[in-house]
């Protein structure tokens, strides 16, 4: 890989979005949604359960607007598991009311661009096995979106050398730094698996948070001239505990 | 921040679409039919309450053509709360003859491109105080768009300087100017919010103003050149005590 | 106004399409599918009561393909007049099985692009007055397509002077003009009230004219260099009396 | 018309395509389901009765993969009758089992690019009226796309001289040429009609000739540089002894 | 073909993507689900039994994400056999608790760029007869994904030189046979068959193969300035004997 920057890749990644169909849900007897919750409930127990023994995390969100009423963002070690996952999610009673919306297929990934040279395997070192393998923040607001690197006729990322990319992407780190404490960023991977090039997945308690780092990253050069968006998702947090109340009508 | 213009930002906004299902609408007896509407007035007018409150506000349009029966726009002091009232739009009985068919998740902004210098903090400027938390007017029509700034090989807003971008907006808004009286303009923030990076809404008595002052500034260079516009909608209002008539059949 | 020509704006206009759910329609028993196709019709001359009066116009279309069966293409003097008939149609009992695919939102348009300077006003000028305000023609075939003036990097309709917009119109309006007697062709504009800027609904006894009116524009550098344009639909006439063999089965 | 070449117009064109909605098909008794496609079998001889009259003509063809499963191509006379077969189709008891998913409207179309000059009304020419009234082959294999010539900034067909076009056409049709005896193909013209300028239409004895005409024609100027193409459509024969077998479970 | 890269051509190719309806599966009876899951069953088995007689071959995979659940990808020597396969597929009992989402149809495809010059019939070549009939890998993970070739203002692949391609084509291939041993690589050809150019299909036992191949080559130039991507779907096998696990609930 002469003109590629490696890149360092942890677990992988799914996020599911989910409108509920309220309509058919409030066809079901109270009694029975209450069991078709706990079950969900028990599903996502079962799935956290894993997080103690450091195979993946998860967390949930409810989305703001239109476009879906629930986010889950899972990572694990195996793509396959991911797969599991979600076929476990669909069998579920529950499943007959929530309405697929879109989804996200990528893996945690740590771009090397900034990366010394050392004769050190970054997979030991412990800084970075933290963000491979993260523990997901439970912070009030999330937001997510896909993105690429343009290949435009005069503004062609892939065509820049290592050198001019290097620079573009150091400048880059530099807005993201000035959020640090504010902000919490997972990007994850998603050439050959998803239709962008990479997933971006931020947390915050303050939400005005991203609309100011976004903001400010969109007059860096490396997204002015280079980045192209999908769709932005954005939600407040949908704790355990607030699942009944959630569904309940 | 110092390529990006600062901006101010208040109430968290919510613009929801809906589509009435008028096929399941004229299955449900009439009786019934009403008794919907009337626990749809009621959440309403409790929304309403926290206007009195200083905690918010927000309108009910009809609109025209297909794209949507009704929109509704809220503002709130915290983004939860607008996903709060969206869940209990959703739990609403007549929620089940509603369609969602567009929404948009933004922010109150005043940009800063022409704030003098000064020492002030503007959020306690009362002129500023009234623009970022607003009571809306209650007009006949009503028009909202969402917009980009382009962002193209050779026209790219991104990479102007502060100075051309300011020239720029202040040409733009000497336009809007020109309809000060017969044009109410929000301007809501959505980058890392929605799909575009700003929500226009406007408001008039006079319908037409909106296409006169939309068509007036495509041949300013601000929008001529970096203008890029999503869906148009337009609608006129749907006054609380209509609400019923509305929706008998 | 310095940069953009004043339009003169006449009627409002709503067009709207709907696919007929034949499948749903079929169920109805037969006496009951004429008794909805009367209240149709009932609902259809009241409108057209309007029409002498002078306060608006109606037609009523088949479209030929898939994008829709029906074209309702209605003029009035205020924009709520025409949500009032939308949400009137939408409470007949035949519009359960009307399923809408299109709308369009707009107001007849005389652009003034070859207006020579005169005191009078146009509006009261009797040759405009009957553009405005039109009757419309019942001709064979009508089409229907909406458009932009492109604003694209080199060639930008937006950033031409008013001098060379005038030029290129006056050519355009040169082929109009050998079609006369042939095609009728009304102009709507939609800046600021739906997704493109200018509807164009042409009418003629041949539909063949349609197909040799747009093939020779597009030669013209105001169409080939700045033209944009979205569906294009085509329909033959639905006549009043054929309401009841077009709905019957 | 100083800048377009004239176009010979002959037979109006509707292709139809239609999905077949097998679990409710499968909800249908077996003997109402033989009534049902007896009923569209009868439709179909009765049209094509038209053909021996010389007024037109039909085929159908079975689409391969998930973009429909049935393709009608119809030539009539007349515009308007195209749109009363559809609505006969539509009435049909079968149309309940057949989703619509595609449809292109259009008149089949000769290009003068080539014509020499001549005092002969082309239209009276025995070739070129077989050409433009055509009897549609019965080949095992049908290929449909629509397309447009491009009018992009630098390189726009639209602004090419006529000289230009027609240099670049006749080598074009130098490589369709090679195919003779291998495809038939169908140009209709569909400008002011459909949402693409032109469709095409081949028939093949031998599927692969498609991919071998398509690809050897992209590097050809005219396509390379100015072709813009919709969706590809391809499927077999779907002989009128067939409908029986096709539509049983 | 003086410009084209002459290919060679093997087996018919038909990807198929179903999502599972889950809540209309979950309404049938345990006993009427494995009844269905068996006929599913037996129907697969049928149509493997041609690959003994060296007549194609079929592998199934479970999708990752909401784009689908399934994909069937199947290799026949005639077109028409795959449209009947999908037509046998449809009227399977349990094809109504499947939904198309999408489908892909092509022919495997050798490109001939790297080809030497020679007398030999390649069609006699066994090396080559194995990749243009191939027997499809069982790996654990699998991906799809269409693209075209750009045909850019500047970057045009189409009106490159052959010898230009050629150079490309070879610098990609170099980095292709870096994976040789951890990805299996299938090019099919679409041009003239369906909506992109080409589809990749790629086998692996290690999923994280597929980005590290796909981005590496995007820095290449072929990719960087000419390739263009349509949808990425990934996917882990779905074995035969694991189907009714699959299917229960």
């Amino acid at each position: 890989m002469s003109h590629a920057a490696e890149t360092l890749d942890g677990w992988y990644s799914l996020h599911l979005f989910y409108a509920v169909d309220w309509a058919s849900w409030r066809l079901v007897p109270e009694h029975d949604r209450q069991a078709m919750v706990t079950e969900f409930e028990n599903k996502l127990s079962q799935l956290k359960a894993v997080k103690d023994q450091g195979q993946g995390d998860h967390v949930m969100y409810n989305v703001t607007g239109q476009k879906a009423d629930i986010l889950l963002w899972f990572l694990r070690p195996e793509m396959k598991e991911l797969t599991n996952i979600e076929n476990e999610l669909n069998k579920l009673a529950i499943a007959d009311h929530l309405i697929p919306t879109y989804s996200y297929v990528s893996v945690v990934e740590l771009s090397n661009y900034l990366a010394g040279k050392s004769d050190e395997d970054p997979y030991e070192n412990p800084h970075i096995k933290a963000r491979l393998y993260p523990e997901l923040p439970t912070t009030e607001y999330i937001c997510f979106y896909p993105m690429n690197k343009r290949r435009n006729e005069t503004y062609n990322w892939y065509m820049l050398s290592m050198e001019e990319r290097k620079k573009l992407m150091y400048d880059h780190g530099m807005i993201g730094r000035k959020y640090a404490g504010k902000i919490k960023q997972f990007i994850t991977g998603s050439v050959g698996f998803d239709d962008y090039e990479w997933g971006v997945t931020l947390f915050a308690e303050d939400v005005l948070q991203f609309k100011k780092i976004v903001y400010e990253m969109r007059f860096d050069e490396t997204t002015a001239r280079y980045g192209e968006f999908g769709s932005f998702f954005i939600g407040n947090r949908l704790a355990f505990n607030d699942l009944q109340a959630f569904f309940k009508i």
